[in-house]
């Protein structure tokens, strides 16, 4: 090796050469169960921060139903789900939603609400079959039709305990999504008859995606253009039949199975067509709209409150973020502390390998999500006790016809519009990403089926999609808030509910240039705060000059809409998170209390740094404080509790259902058993081996050609 | 409706209720191939942008291969490859390495490699699957081994024409995957039999994820420990036959199934245990590192240049992320133009609903990505040439023992290694966050397998883990920036190779607030570069500081690492764009002029914003004014040529392989005509029918109880 200098040693190779010189011993191999039950040496009481992040109530219910669900033979998660093919997949969604028609028929509304909210985590295929049965077509049989109407469709016929009927929700067409107002499917009356007649007139009418029709639904409640005497009064819903009680398809109505998808595998979308199917008049749903035996059309003012029934699902799905978000934090962290991985510069032969967790950019790729997962979890409760309340006014208003107790409640209803729209799209864009980042900080493991990340993304993402596209729903949410600074500003209104701050706009418009945070404030969630709510003020003003100068074009400021939505859902969860850590037990606190300003700092201040320093709301020296020092600095603080932190969570076993994932934090033991388990040896070769064995045994392009391509047969033929 | 005021009609609700008034007519239905056939007359030659993206050679074989698979009745793609199972899917791949492995017999390497290239595009297990056998496992018997070694196993042998042999790549283990030099598995030489004896000491030695080695593999060429005489040589190469002439895993060798996975599920990826299997002394890989008959080991000084063979692994990963956006942006864009969703504000009943692709926000989510398609189109073939030429001169310079011509050459991999690494890492990551945009941009559908999204997106994302996770090579790639940085600033030394402009760091760094780019300046691609320079060099500055001050923790600076090398692989991209422009013909030059201002805008000024804010290289004016204005006016500008310029990449139907994406823009017909294809309507009722029925069946819960819930019952035990 005398030779050594002759070649230009200044090299950077990757890691795994330059440390290829440190020897790692192989006496020690990676012990991941102590390293992580170390970790769990009582901190703090994991129940407790469960009581905190549930409300007391709901932990005691949630735990109920994680046993319930764990020892359940049908209901509880196994890696085999991670196996099935489509049809085997429906099979056992159908098993598990036969499973859950007990359950409904002995579980409180609220317990049944919770077990389906759960089993969604690791079971949405199933849980969204039920959902659309007991949630849209449910709800949109009660929101649209009368008393009688869903006393007839769903408790006379059982369909709100699963049984008898089944109905699915026949909104969207192939050509129509996002715009409802555009679907093309008629319902055309028939004077003579007193009937409607439904027909699909093209092909981009047909109902698509529409889940449960294709083998489960024997109703659909659709969305389908009144025709009267020739006019064309608008969508509106219809009950239309699609099976017998034999389960055979009715005549005149086509319906097929949509067939292969990204995720989902478990539910049976179906595409339906329907043929001058005729319907008695009264299966037109008529809380609001109504067509008298004559023909005559009546469109009652309320109709706008028809679609609050669509506002439970947005709800949900904000809700089943934090939980999934939960489930995936919860196994990368476990993994972080038991993965070892390079050892420490100077280390000697005998160290053990870092823990992963232990390294800067790991903590910063996951502990943001940690406290993020907390912020959410407090803030969807609160979302979800919000819209209970205020349906449950609407509900008591409307019965007791009281036009002042109404009106109210189409106020609260304009912030639950902008709360459940924001954190809906937030959530679900949010969580995607978290899956992600969760999924990739396992490196390789986290791309094997067995953990979990890979059919649960798959799954998930169709989320951003659905009951409300996220950038459609965004758009919305953001034109409202600007309308409302608009008001403000020009009118002098006073903001009501929960975005009263708009309230403000003025004082933070006046001196576009004033700041509202400096470096000793990033410490301040409320200073935080503070800073987040001028920003959307000064965006809402920003967007409103734009549209002074383009003539009122909205289009143009989508992509500020879409912003101002994001930052408005982190001002939800950011509000909510500081008003309850009051309420926590000061053994737990401080924890929180380092969770809120992570969540502060990363989510709210860095993530969003180039449009605060735009609008002059914090100086340069804040960015670089926060991402320089804050939020590794608050990373540090997490990381001694970070196991106890998403023990908390208390998910089983069961719902993680992730071999790396598991309490027990035996991650190799675990993973290997799994592989092994659902991958038998017998037979030792592939059913296709012949195939690639032929190919190898093949001899060479010369022994398999015939003879035809050689000099002797060239001469043969003498041309 | 008299009393229609009473209530408050301010509100504003999703927009499909706030639009429900409009009318569309349900007389025109969409009609899309006339909305994107229109698109395409005559605005410049399709051809000829291929060719300047591909160069003209390049152009020609890409075609003529295109024409080749599109014909192949066993290569061709389908849309039954999206209904396949795990064991259809691997049987799938088997017939199509077969097929490969005839053309590997007549194709010019050149044109196989291209063909594998393209072939990856679709079908991505099958390309893999080949790439470890003569891109993995080939390369590292020629990286590592003699040149004796290398003609014995992969000419003599056939397998470099996947005959015979066929290789696996055993390098990472279950608890060790980017430390390498972690790695647990023994080969321990018994001087006594001059041979080497392989076992795995622990289950985390466990050689995990190797693909090919659960059904295909006959050897494999594995890292493990060198002991000699009790020492511990750290990890060197051995190729370890796996299974006999049978395809029977040999004594001592247990494989098995690594199971299911998030995609790739054509891929046999296996593990293996070996139990003191003995192989020869000369199964060792010798060419650097030796172990002579009495156990000498001598180690050459040459032996970094072992890690050269793993780049070619890179430079394929990031070519592919090219190829992969193209994919996926020319459908996204074809669906975005046939597709209509609301009509504009004050629209008579009559006119069509909108183009989406002429909303803004639409226009802002898929041209940027259009844009840096064509970034990464010419950046990615660069890097091809760059490291096909780089290996040719080192191979020959090795040959000729020539010492200046060696320090040259690994002068030149220093750069190589920058711009394999940080492209690979950073495409990769975009092509992920590409493919989900596009998804998410054609709503609903984009969630449908046929239209080729999902699976593409599972397949994609393990390039993000693999050969090198990309935070562990941005972390490297950050590192040896700043090192150059360092070496300029502290010792005055001249950086040469690709990332000459270091060199200029003292002038960046004079005054750390001297701006580098004012509003004139965002029209220049080339002042844009040199702030993107100033950039990268106050990074590592800064970064400098830093280590001087925590005494030199690396590990703190990784975030800053990660974003180091994302901003050079934008340099690279955006560099090599502006080089090549000149060289466009006069035709098409105007419109590769847009996109590559709105790579420049939208990939570097607006998305580092933050970053470009803080360190003072242009003021918030810039930011505002790219953001809020350059941003859209360019995308305005790309709108009318958006189909050409998808067109442009010439990718056929067949490897579009998407419903929505074929070139006729017929989207619905083609649709629903592969949904129904694929979903047969016999049997009518699910296979597992009879469970949803007997539920549907049942009786209510009082039908079901026995009497012993009844007063009756209870009167009866008088208790």
């Amino acid at each position: 090796m005398s030779d050594e200098n002759e070649y230009d040693d200044d090299y950077e190779p990757p890691p795994f050469i330059a440390e290829a010189q440190v020897n790692v011993s192989s006496e020690a191999p990676p012990d991941p169960v102590s390293s992580i039950s170390k970790e769990r040496d009582g901190k703090f009481d994991t129940l407790l921060m469960h009581q905190f992040l549930e409300g007391k109530a709901k932990s005691k219910q949630i735990l109920k139903l994680y046993k319930s669900l764990e020892r359940d033979p049908f209901l509880r998660a196994t890696f085999n789900d991670y196996e099935i093919t489509r049809e085997q997949s429906r099979e056992l969604s159908a098993v598990r939603i036969n499973r859950m028609a007990r359950y409904i028929e002995t579980d409180s509304p609220e317990d049944f609400h919770r077990r389906l909210n759960l089993l969604t985590v690791y079971d949405p295929s199933t849980g969204i079959r039920i959902a659309v049965n007991l949630g849209l077509y449910v709800n949109c049989v009660k929101g649209n039709g009368t008393d009688e109407q869903y006393k007839y469709w769903c408790v006379t016929n059982q369909t709100k305990d699963i049984n008898k009927l089944y109905g699915c929700f026949g909104m969207t067409e192939l050509g129509h999504g996002s715009n409802v107002a555009g679907c093309e499917t008629t319902a055309t009356f028939d004077e003579e008859t007193d009937e409607f007649v439904i027909d699909t007139p093209t092909i981009s009418a047909t109902k698509w995606w529409i889940g449960g029709a294709a083998h489960s639904a024997t109703h659909s409640a659709i969305y389908a253009r009144l025709i009267v005497k020739g006019k064309d009064y608008g969508v509106k819903t219809f009950v239309v039949p699609l099976r017998d009680t034999d389960h055979e398809l009715l005549p005149g109505v086509a319906i097929g199975d949509i067939g292969s998808k990204m995720g989902r595998e478990g539910v049976d979308n179906g595409w339906i067509q329907f043929s001058d199917v005729r319907i008695p008049r009264f299966f037109m749903l008529q809380k609001f709209c109504k067509v008298s035996r004559e023909g005559k059309v009546t469109l009652p003012p309320l109709e706008q409150l028809s679609y609050i029934s669509l506002l439970g699902g947005r709800v949900g799905m904000a809700v089943d973020s934090y939980r999934i978000i939960a489930r995936f934090i919860t196994i990368a962290v476990r993994y972080g502390v038991g993965r070892r991985q390079f050892q420490k510069p100077l280390a000697e032969d005998w160290d053990p390998e870092v823990q992963i967790m232990d390294y800067a950019l790991h903590q910063r790729r996951l502990f943001p999500i940690l406290a993020l997962c907390y912020a959410m979890a407090l803030g969807t409760s609160q979302l979800e006790n919000e819209h209970t309340a205020i349906l449950k006014d609407l509900e008591a208003a409307v019965k007791a016809n009281d036009t002042k107790a109404i009106n109210k409640s189409i106020g609260d209803t304009k912030s639950l519009f902008i709360d459940s729209g924001s954190l809906k799209s937030t959530n679900t864009w949010l969580a995607a990403d978290c899956i992600t980042e969760c999924r990739q900080s396992c490196g390789g493991h986290g791309y094997s089926a067995y953990n979990g990340f890979g059919k649960a993304y798959d799954d998930w993402v169709v989320q951003c999609t659905w009951e409300g596209d996220n950038s459609v729903l965004a758009m919305s949410v953001g034109k409202t808030l600007i309308k409302n600074v608009e008001g403000v500003l020009s009118k002098g209104n006073k903001v009501g509910g929960s975005v009263a701050f708009l309230s403000n706009a003025k004082e933070y418009v006046k001196d576009l240039k004033k700041e509202y945070l400096t470096d000793e404030d990033v410490n301040s969630p409320s200073k935080i705060l503070t800073a987040l709510e001028v920003l959307i003020v000064r965006l809402c003003y920003s967007s409103l000059e734009t549209l002074k100068s383009n003539g009122g074009d909205w289009d143009a400021i989508s992509h500020t809409r879409v912003l101002l939505s994001k930052l408005r859902a982190h001002h939800y969860l950011l509000q909510n998170f500081i008003g309850q850590l009051s309420n926590a037990d000061s053994s737990i606190r401080p924890f929180l209390d380092v969770l809120l300003r992570l969540y502060a700092n990363a989510w709210v201040l860095d993530s969003f740094s180039a449009d605060f320093l735009l609008n002059y709301v914090y100086p340069q020296s804040v960015k670089k404080l926060v991402n320089a020092t804050r939020i590794p600095e608050l990373c540090t603080e997490v990381r001694p509790r970070a196991i106890l932190l998403t023990d908390s969570f208390l998910q089983p076993d069961m719902l993680l259902n992730s071999a790396i994932g598991k309490y027990d934090g035996n991650i190799y033991e675990n993973y290997f058993g799994i592989v092994k388990e659902q991958n038998p040896a017998y037979p030792s070769k592939a059913p296709h081996s012949k195939i690639l064995e032929d190919m190898l045994n093949r001899g060479s392009i010369d022994e398999r050609s015939r003879e035809e391509l050689t000099d002797e047969t060239k001469d043969l033929f003498k041309i």
